[in-house]
């Protein structure tokens, strides 16, 4: 590959170098079915992460915010999903200890480097020996296999339809540098972030500041861009660690290399973010809107996610119901600064382009040529503000009768 | 009736001396039913009004809040249903000066002391021809009767099932006053406003200053603590007229007959609103959050907005499904400051009361016990902070196969 090239490259977590992965069925929640994953690297990594912003934060987010914040190596996490572990008090922040604790009596390291997530029904204790159990029997089982990855992933899927992962290799002075990530999320997933869980294992060598920076940079456009219902979970978790094996001289400043890791990052996440939304629950389409020529950023993420998070959007959007009102009363109380009069509005998908509204005034289009546009299962709206430079793309889904269905009883 | 008691009278928007209401069917959307409503008093009346904050506003809200800021007295309001003349453009506000010219024409009063309100698709252009037809048949309609209010009220009906009035009389220095209202709104109803339409009738004689604000703070505990799916309107009003034919003493200065006054107003909002949360498209049950002790009256008002708007809390109202997590991830999420450690929640309803959550602990309940309460017509949720001494109450309704149903085609 070209010196700049990011090639799409097999697997998810176990991809770059060092990473292994395991899972088990562990009986959290679920009877049949893997619920427990681990991804762990002999190597010690550099590690970063984004939290929700929920005030209420599950005690798994509490343990990891702390392990990141202590600037200490990591050497990999453990994941349930079945119950989240939130509202559950001290109580709570006992089982993710005695969780990592499990680790460091198996692998030998110290459980300070083991990070913790869960998802699931809130407010109930977790059944910390299953999960001490669970430890034991997926250290016997890790492996750096692709298919280890892939089974990692799908055993931390709740209302998930599909499994969520994805690598890249690229090329830095020589040596070839690995990313890959899994996500699950399907509900409760709004920005800021979603009801998901993402991790990024990779080999590359970078400080850990630096690290950092990427990630914040990138999550903002990406997972912070997608919402399936508007509601901001207790338990989202992004981490990735870098256990620096690819052995790529050190990224220690903000150079091109830094710029080549930023877009392989962003393209992983980009592609995670794309997939969860339109795995949003009871999805049957990739709802996107496309805002373009906004005044500022800000105001074109405004503008994007409060399209894409309205409910009579969504439920148009599933109808196949070209009432493009809908989008300009959301991006009315999105609290972006604009004029009506200077936005032009489109539907488009694979199946053509249609504008519906210009500069204020609604226009006389075609309805048979708009469904058959929005009958796609990836339809956008592009809103031009013709006010600035400024862009931003923002992912959602439709709101369908099987949204309610899932989680009118959720717990059952 | 004793000095200072509040009693409910018959009728809604015609209970007040000297106003009269009428209704048609003047064919802008829908066929066979009225859609067309015209309050009217030969009395020029003070008003004051509360609209939408949407950035994108109607063109009706646009002239009914010119009228307000003028100070000029005005003499009543003409309201159609199907077209909520929004997005429409120059055209659109054109549309508002015909309508109003229409009464002038018909009635002898000036243009600038009529009102017009809208509610429907936006996107689309009103047929001014049938509006202006449709007042010069209600002109002739006219009538003080209790009905001719009531089929008015239904004549500003879109997705509502249910026709929403009310009316109160009070004494003040051995004069009846009476105030009465109606309102609409169903889907597309959230804080600041809802996508509501509400208009209240008063024989009282208060200074406009007053009136006003007694307006904004009843509004702030009644209209902007209903939600039902999130989406705030871009047509959302609430405009009194007050006629002054009560010939009561003016009520000049913010004494103990202003109290009465602003608790009779509270009174009929109070119903309004919680009626039209229950009416909620699709809407199986009224779904009430009470905050009680929370350290600032603002953050009792977002914690109760935050629990009745999420789509999951919703949901699980509707499937009967003691899901408390959901009510406190949406708590989190709510913008307020609290600790999780101090907060108790309760369900409750007429079946009974259960407590299901304890100072940051998931508490062991009956299953059983909690279906039953939650299968209640009304169904609270009770949240004590147990941090200071403000209270609010925010009403919604719960998230169903029918809101769906309704808001994936609406157009048709």
């Amino acid at each position: 590959m070209s010196d700049r090239e990011i090639r799409k490259t097999l697997g998810g977590v176990t991809a770059a170098k060092g990473f292994t992965a395991a899972s088990t069925a562990a009986g959290i929640k679920y009877q049949g079915r893997e619920d427990m994953a681990f991804i762990f690297s002999e190597e010690p990594c550099e590690c970063a992460g984004t939290f929700t912003r929920n005030k209420v934060k599950a005690a798994c987010v509490k343990w990891d915010m702390d392990l990141v914040a202590s600037g200490k190596k990591l050497h990999g996490v453990v994941i349930n999903s079945g119950i989240a572990n939130a509202c559950t008090g001290e109580k709570g922040y006992d089982a993710c200890r005695k969780t990592a604790e499990a680790v460091a009596r198996v692998k030998g390291v110290g459980a300070d480097s083991v990070a913790v997530a869960s998802t699931g029904v809130i407010g109930m204790h977790l059944p910390v020996e299953k999960l001490e159990k669970g430890v034991e029997d997926m250290a016997a089982l890790l492996s750096h296999d692709i298919e280890a990855g892939t089974k990692a992933s799908k055993a931390i899927m709740t209302t998930d339809t599909v499994n969520k992962e994805m690598a890249v290799s690229f090329m830095i002075d020589g040596k070839e540098v690995t990313l890959g990530g899994m996500s699950k999320g399907s509900g409760m997933i709004h920005p800021d972030m979603c009801t998901m869980l993402s991790f990024i294992t990779t080999d590359i060598d970078i400080e850990r500041g630096l690290l950092q920076k990427a990630v914040s940079e990138v999550i903002d456009d990406t997972f912070n861009m997608i919402t399936v219902d508007g509601d901001t979970s207790t338990n989202d978790t992004f981490m990735i660690l870098a256990n620096s094996l690819a052995g790529n001289k050190k990224i220690e400043s903000e150079d091109e290399d830094y710029e080549l890791f930023k877009k392989a990052l962003f393209t992983v996440c980009r592609y995670l973010a794309r997939t969860m939304a339109s795995d949003g629950e009871g999805a049957t389409k990739l709802f996107e809107a496309r805002v373009l020529n906004a005044s500022s950023k800000e105001d074109a993420r405004k503008l994007g996610r409060a399209v894409v998070g309205s409910n009579l959007s969504k439920a148009a959007i599933f109808g196949c119901d070209a009432n493009f009102g809908r989008f300009l009363c959301a991006m009315g109380y999105s609290g972006a600064d604009f004029k009506e009069e200077d936005v032009e509005l489109f539907f488009e998908s694979r199946e053509g382009r249609l504008k519906v509204f210009d500069h204020g005034v609604p226009l006389d289009f075609d309805e048979d040529e708009a469904v058959k546009i929005m009958k796609a299962p990836e339809v956008s709206v592009v809103i031009d503000m013709n006010e600035g430079e400024y862009s931003a793309d923002a992912w959602g889904c439709d709101l369908t009768y099987d949204y309610v269905k899932i989680n009118a009883d959720y717990r059952s």
